[in-house]
């Protein structure tokens, strides 16, 4: 699918368990990771031993790993947040993260759809968020820049991130999923775009590949939820690290994309069960968005580090009053930034 | 395909002719049209008599038409402008307008796509400009908001304008149809989004609908190239007056919807010879497209006539000592305002 020529050495692949048993996910996904080095994360909660069928170039990292890197820290990896200790400990350029409740979805020949190859076109490509390009992305084979397009914006910025979709069972929230539990999303939309600059999005970790040396340190596991579960629709960690990285690329004229690669997300867990016990996640969006879209970094922010760091503040400041999560957030963020120093720096 | 019920009545089809002979595009698109009524306008500069086969409920305007409306006012509504005219005469709430050169479009299995429809859709479901929705418009059938989506936008806004896309030819300049000849569209993208606000888009008039009481006076014909040919290729009128109605509905709180419907556009034109006559147009995108960014409307425009009068002041002001180009579009915009509610006032 992609003609771009990067070397595999330059991809992680970061996968958090969740589940005890990745056979099942590893052998679906054996033709599309086989080539990459793996890194799989165990969640620090998840009791009995991994299993994990051969043939993986890999590492594992495991409780006692993180408690050894990450020592005292208020950063808590467990759950979905797992992968954030992948990043942290990643030296590639490249990183893909994906579900390990998702399999490769299949094109309408039954051909199995290569997520990676596609993330990395996505990255690797310009992205053009100052100008909306009609026919999608314009850097997408047998596509271009439509009449009236500025030739001043055609050369595009970098990307900073890839956000893929996902078929079957889409990402809805608790709410809507229980409001209509037979939902399936089965719309494959042949395409790829830049989020225009200035406009927020909910990005769903569920299927992203990022720049990590752009971007990484935006990826920040700092947004908990106070009875956070194991399932997409009771946390909001990602929706919260998409908002850092969005913000963060704007002002640095970096592009997210968001589109293709899809996903197969089967099914798990109970809506209805969630929607009994969660919906500070869907309350607390309300204050959210409007505060990353007032979101303004000083001009001495000139890395993702940077912007971080002034997010942390300003969470601190405009968001710590409001609810105990949020001052959570920013101390937490305030960590991550050092931890990500830390180990980098050894 | 659209289950939204509003009166075949409430709907105007406007076609500029630029050819005479209209027997082979109302032919094919016999199915979609007969229900509604037609405006067809022929291009004051076409010579002979239009053919127009029967059965259709029209009107058709020509020179005579357009001069006893408009007198010796310095609107043009020669070429593709002439449809111009048509959404000046329409008393209509919603209007759609396709190129001479489109047909239908057909799906994988053969079946016609009904642009109509779509754009109705399109038109009368809520727009969702203030944050993206990374399933595309969460309205279509099948799809729904992502987690992470505020509630408290998800009601939506009144969508102001349609802007359908092509296949086999694409919309491209002339340089880029000239570098690439053999570039034909065969991209068909299951989806319609929302452009976010904030965002510039290039706005092709072969294939739109719009809201003619929320914008209609955007759609203004201001914008001539001293050497305007009968190719697309060769105009912007579109582009500058798409750009009219993004800033507008950005202002209003109103969207602007892309995507689905496609029509099918034919050949027409060398590229290679347009190239040779016609750089200006793109050459003038590089100031519109900046001017366009920076405009910010008074309190006091509440409306799209107050929107465009105020465009006009700006387009005078900052742009008209660049170009002569520029300070005739601020005059035939003051009086496309005066024209416009004069004929709306008798």
């Amino acid at each position: 699918m992609s003609n771009i020529s990067i070397k595999d050495d330059e991809v992680d692949i970061v996968i958090g368990a969740l589940e005890p048993d990745l056979t099942y996910f590893l052998e679906e996904w054996r033709p599309v990771f086989s080539r990459f080095h793996l890194i799989i994360v165990k969640d620090p909660d998840l009791k009995g031993e991994l299993k994990i069928p051969e043939g993986f170039n890999l590492n594992i990292y495991t409780k006692s790993d993180i408690d050894r890197v990450v020592g005292s820290s208020p950063i808590s990896f467990s759950g979905y947040s797992c992968r954030y200790f992948g990043y942290l400990m990643s030296r590639k350029k490249y990183i893909i993260s994906i579900d390990d409740d998702c399999i490769p979805a299949r094109d309408s020949k039954g051909g199995l759809i290569d997520a990676v190859a596609q993330h990395i076109t996505n990255l690797t490509t310009p992205a053009t968020p100052f100008f909306f390009n009609t026919l999608y992305d314009p850097y997408c084979e047998g596509a271009d820049f439509v009449r009236g397009y500025p030739f001043s914006l055609r050369t595009g910025v970098d990307c900073g991130l890839s956000s893929g979709l996902w078929l079957n069972l889409a990402d809805y929230d608790a709410p809507t999923q229980a409001l209509k539990p037979e939902n399936r999303n089965s719309r494959y939309v042949d395409a790829v775009l830049t989020v225009p600059a200035g406009t927020m999005m909910p990005l769903s970790g569920i299927n992203i590949g990022f720049n990590s040396e752009l971007v990484g340190p935006a990826l920040v596991p700092a947004f908990r939820l106070a009875k956070e579960g194991k399932f997409r629709w009771e946390t909001v960690e990602d929706i919260w690290s998409g908002m850092c990285v969005k913000v963060v690329c704007d002002h640095l004229k970096l592009g997210v994309k968001s589109g293709k690669p899809y996903v197969w997300r089967k099914e798990r867990g109970s809506a209805i069960e969630s929607l009994k016990k969660e919906w500070e996640g869907v309350k607390l969006m309300e204050e959210v968005i409007p505060f990353f879209q007032s979101i303004r970094f000083s001009e001495e922010a000139k890395t993702a580090e940077d912007c971080v760091a002034e997010i942390a503040s300003l969470v601190k400041e405009q968001l710590g009053p409001l609810n105990p999560m949020f001052a959570r957030a920013a101390d937490t963020t305030v960590e991550w930034i050092k931890l990500w120093k830390r180990v980098r720096a050894q």
